[in-house]
């Protein structure tokens, strides 16, 4: 039996063990929920030592542990592959859109239905399935693999930096293989070879010390939601340009070559306007979508909240605004440059008779990866060979903050293989992930790391 | 023994009561909380029932319960009052910001904290014990009183309307009475003249068909939350101007006369920024504080909410976005041409890229009352004598509804004379009322009623 074989035969309990995975409600933005991180942690650590990973930890952090593993006997002179992904999810919010409970798993027209499908547990799950079936048709790995899959990638990895600079002999590789992006399109393998940053910030508007009657004294106090909405109307223009002072002083223009290789991917409009149900799609003036979600800057609101928010009305004057700003950042804009520029920004546009505070909650540096790496040809040939048609290279709107990590402490290069599509709801209601590219996804990893072995990396 | 006397006398009982009274969680906006409501109509027809009041009623509405009492054995030529008042209560969010549970009454400083105590339970009660007070000591009213008190002022009174339509004769009477208002000041007693209306508005942006990645749509997709900030922020200039097209149009410049005796009243804006803590007020330009809070119409966004809005970071591009925005309206605008004239110009100002609904909630028109009434000039004189100071006359910025509809249904006087104070935190948490003037305000009741049958209307 070969391994594609194995693979073949057991695609209905990987999908029963991936769905037990995916039930574990390992939200990691949730203090209430930090036993539930720490049981999925365990249970994915149980069954890396059950698939034949030798040496395996929970190692506890000041958040949530990371979970390592490490099989290192594939001979001498053979390469090693550090993986990483990520088994925390994102919140649930808004639940009463999901058409079944984020965390009770379904499979319908051969999707699996949860929070964290495609995002990341169901990517870690393949590698974690393709390593098994190595093993177990052939006894060994054929590169040494090490698996670093941490519990804090959605709320910005705070302590897999420091791990990860302590343990860098650990750690060593010399390539770096991640699960954590998406495929151009069904069937089209590809690679991302550019991240966005982040810059994750969070606006308070104070205004009056309580609520009041906006009939008694509305008209002579500012209004922290009206102050509020008043500042975000500034942070972009009627082009959808980011009004913040400097914000695209760091930014490349797009190389005549880098547009043709965006074009050529084949984005369609119509398609897309379609996917999510607009009738106009808006973006930067002078640049076209897939030019907007890749390559170019961006700012979006994610979330804003005040005042009476419930059924029917309430005639209130708020106390006080919230709003969740986030810019996707491409190279070399610096995140914590693009947070000092937008707090001056902010505050000096604020309206008068309110407070206004500006946090940054996280951020992330963009990333460019080389694509002529040894280990992203073999990549490269690895996915074209098993999915039988050519790789594209593609830019992608996300952020994987770890990758420039690794790169900065490792030295190696990273190979960013994602087996998601972008439209499988990654951080909204009805999260799925295609098990087709479940299944797909392992042989393209047994034959990477069979290739790596023959060409070095 | 007087019936000062005896009000005097009772007062702790008074209290006593009041704290029952309050305690009780009728808040009609809440469809969870309708079995309270009606508990508490039930619990004032009983206490109604206590004091003498020979005929009462609960009368059940399509919504919350009216309670009717009267007492019409005055006399022949007596005149009769109709008073009009309502147990239903406000939201209590945001419910953490209160001091103590809001319908766990507590006293201190001669002040009662609960939901509802000055807004207006408290005010409410102040008549029935004045009632009360007669009926123990006189053993009969100077006037014949009908009390008419509903539980749905809050959501903007829907069944009233038809029911006084159809009641008409059964509320015949020579004068309303309303206690639902404030005193201008501590020790100022004041009738107020001029009640603002009120077009309550909401508005739903609807973007794409499901919460999105911001990584991944973002820079491509209308986010409906800045869709909505940039709505927001068009509805008002920076000088505080509502920029809705035909806003103004039938608002009535003040006369030189309204504007000295606005002036007059002492307002301090001094004293306001202390009251509700901010460094600057702000408000339409070219008016003072004192005009902008009653005699000016403004818009105030009441509440919104949007995509993440927990503790720390997920980045989402939301689907739809939501705000209540409320306009208070000075003679002679009215509530449904104001609402129309919103949703166009809201219609016209919407961004591309997202589907924009407004609904108008509901409306009032504003109210000027007639200050030369027999009605109105003994109740000027019952408060003067009582408080042992001149009563003043001032502009609500507050609604009260139904005084429009006692004046187009029963065409009799209405004296607004409030007990409350303005900083008693009506709508917003630690809402209270100083019992020096449930107190007074029994006594100035009393009196108003032999001025009445001494005067006639």
């Amino acid at each position: 039996m070969t391994t594609n074989e194995y693979l073949d035969q057991h695609r209905g309990r990987f999908e029963s063990e991936l769905v037990e995975f995916l039930s574990i409600p390992s939200i990691s933005t949730d203090a209430s929920a930090s036993a539930d991180v720490a049981r999925c942690a365990d249970w994915l650590a149980d069954h890396l030592r059950g698939v034949g990973m030798p040496h395996v930890e929970v190692i506890p952090t000041e958040g949530h542990p990371i979970v390592y593993a490490e099989r290192c006997d594939a001979g001498q002179g053979a390469p090693t592959v550090l993986f990483y992904g990520h088994y925390d999810v994102q919140p649930v919010d808004p639940i009463d859109l999901w058409t079944d409970p984020p965390f009770s798993p379904v499979i319908r027209d051969a999707k699996v239905y949860a929070r964290g499908a495609t995002d990341d547990k169901g990517q870690v799950f393949l590698h974690i399935k393709a390593i098994e079936a190595l093993l177990a048709v052939e006894g060994r790995l054929p590169v040494n693999v090490k698996l670093l899959i941490e519990g804090e990638e959605e709320i910005g990895s705070p302590n897999l930096a420091p791990f990860v600079r302590q343990n860098a002999d650990k750690l060593a590789c010399d390539a770096v293989l991640v699960s954590d992006t998406s495929m151009f399109a069904p069937g089209q393998p590809s690679i991302v070879y550019s991240l966005r940053g982040l810059a994750y910030m969070e606006i308070n508007v104070q205004g009056p010390n309580r609520d009041l009657h906006s009939g008694s004294y509305g008209g002579a106090v500012q209004n922290p939601l009206n102050a509020l909405a008043t500042i975000i109307s500034k942070l972009k223009d009627e082009y959808g340009r980011v009004q913040v002072e400097g914000f695209y002083d760091d930014v490349q223009p797009l190389t005549d070559l880098e547009r043709t290789e965006l074009a050529a991917l084949g984005h369609s409009d119509e398609r897309l306007k379609a996917d999510v149900n607009v009738s106009t799609l808006f973006g930067e003036d002078g640049y076209s979508s897939i030019e907007r979600l890749g390559a170019r800057p961006t700012l979006d609101v994610n979330g804003f909240l005040g005042g009476f928010t419930g059924e029917g009305a309430k005639t209130v004057l708020p106390a006080r605004a919230m709003a969740k700003v986030s810019m996707r950042l491409v190279p070399h804009q610096r995140h914590d440059d693009i947070a000092n520029k937008f707090i001056s920004y902010v505050k000096s546009i604020a309206p008068p008779g309110v407070t206004v505070d500006v946090q940054d909650l996280h951020g992330a540096d963009p990333v460019l990866v080389n694509r002529n790496s040894a280990a992203m040809h073999a990549a490269v040939q690895a996915l074209e060979e098993t999915f039988g048609t050519k790789c594209r290279f593609t830019r992608e709107g996300g952020s994987i903050p770890v990758v420039l990590l690794f790169d900065q402490v490792l030295h190696v290069p990273t190979v960013l293989m994602g087996f998601g599509l972008n439209n499988e709801n990654a951080h909204s209601p009805d999260e799925h992930f295609d098990l087709s590219n479940f299944h797909i996804g392992m042989k393209a990893v047994s034959r990477y790391y069979h290739l790596l072995a023959q060409t070095g990396v």
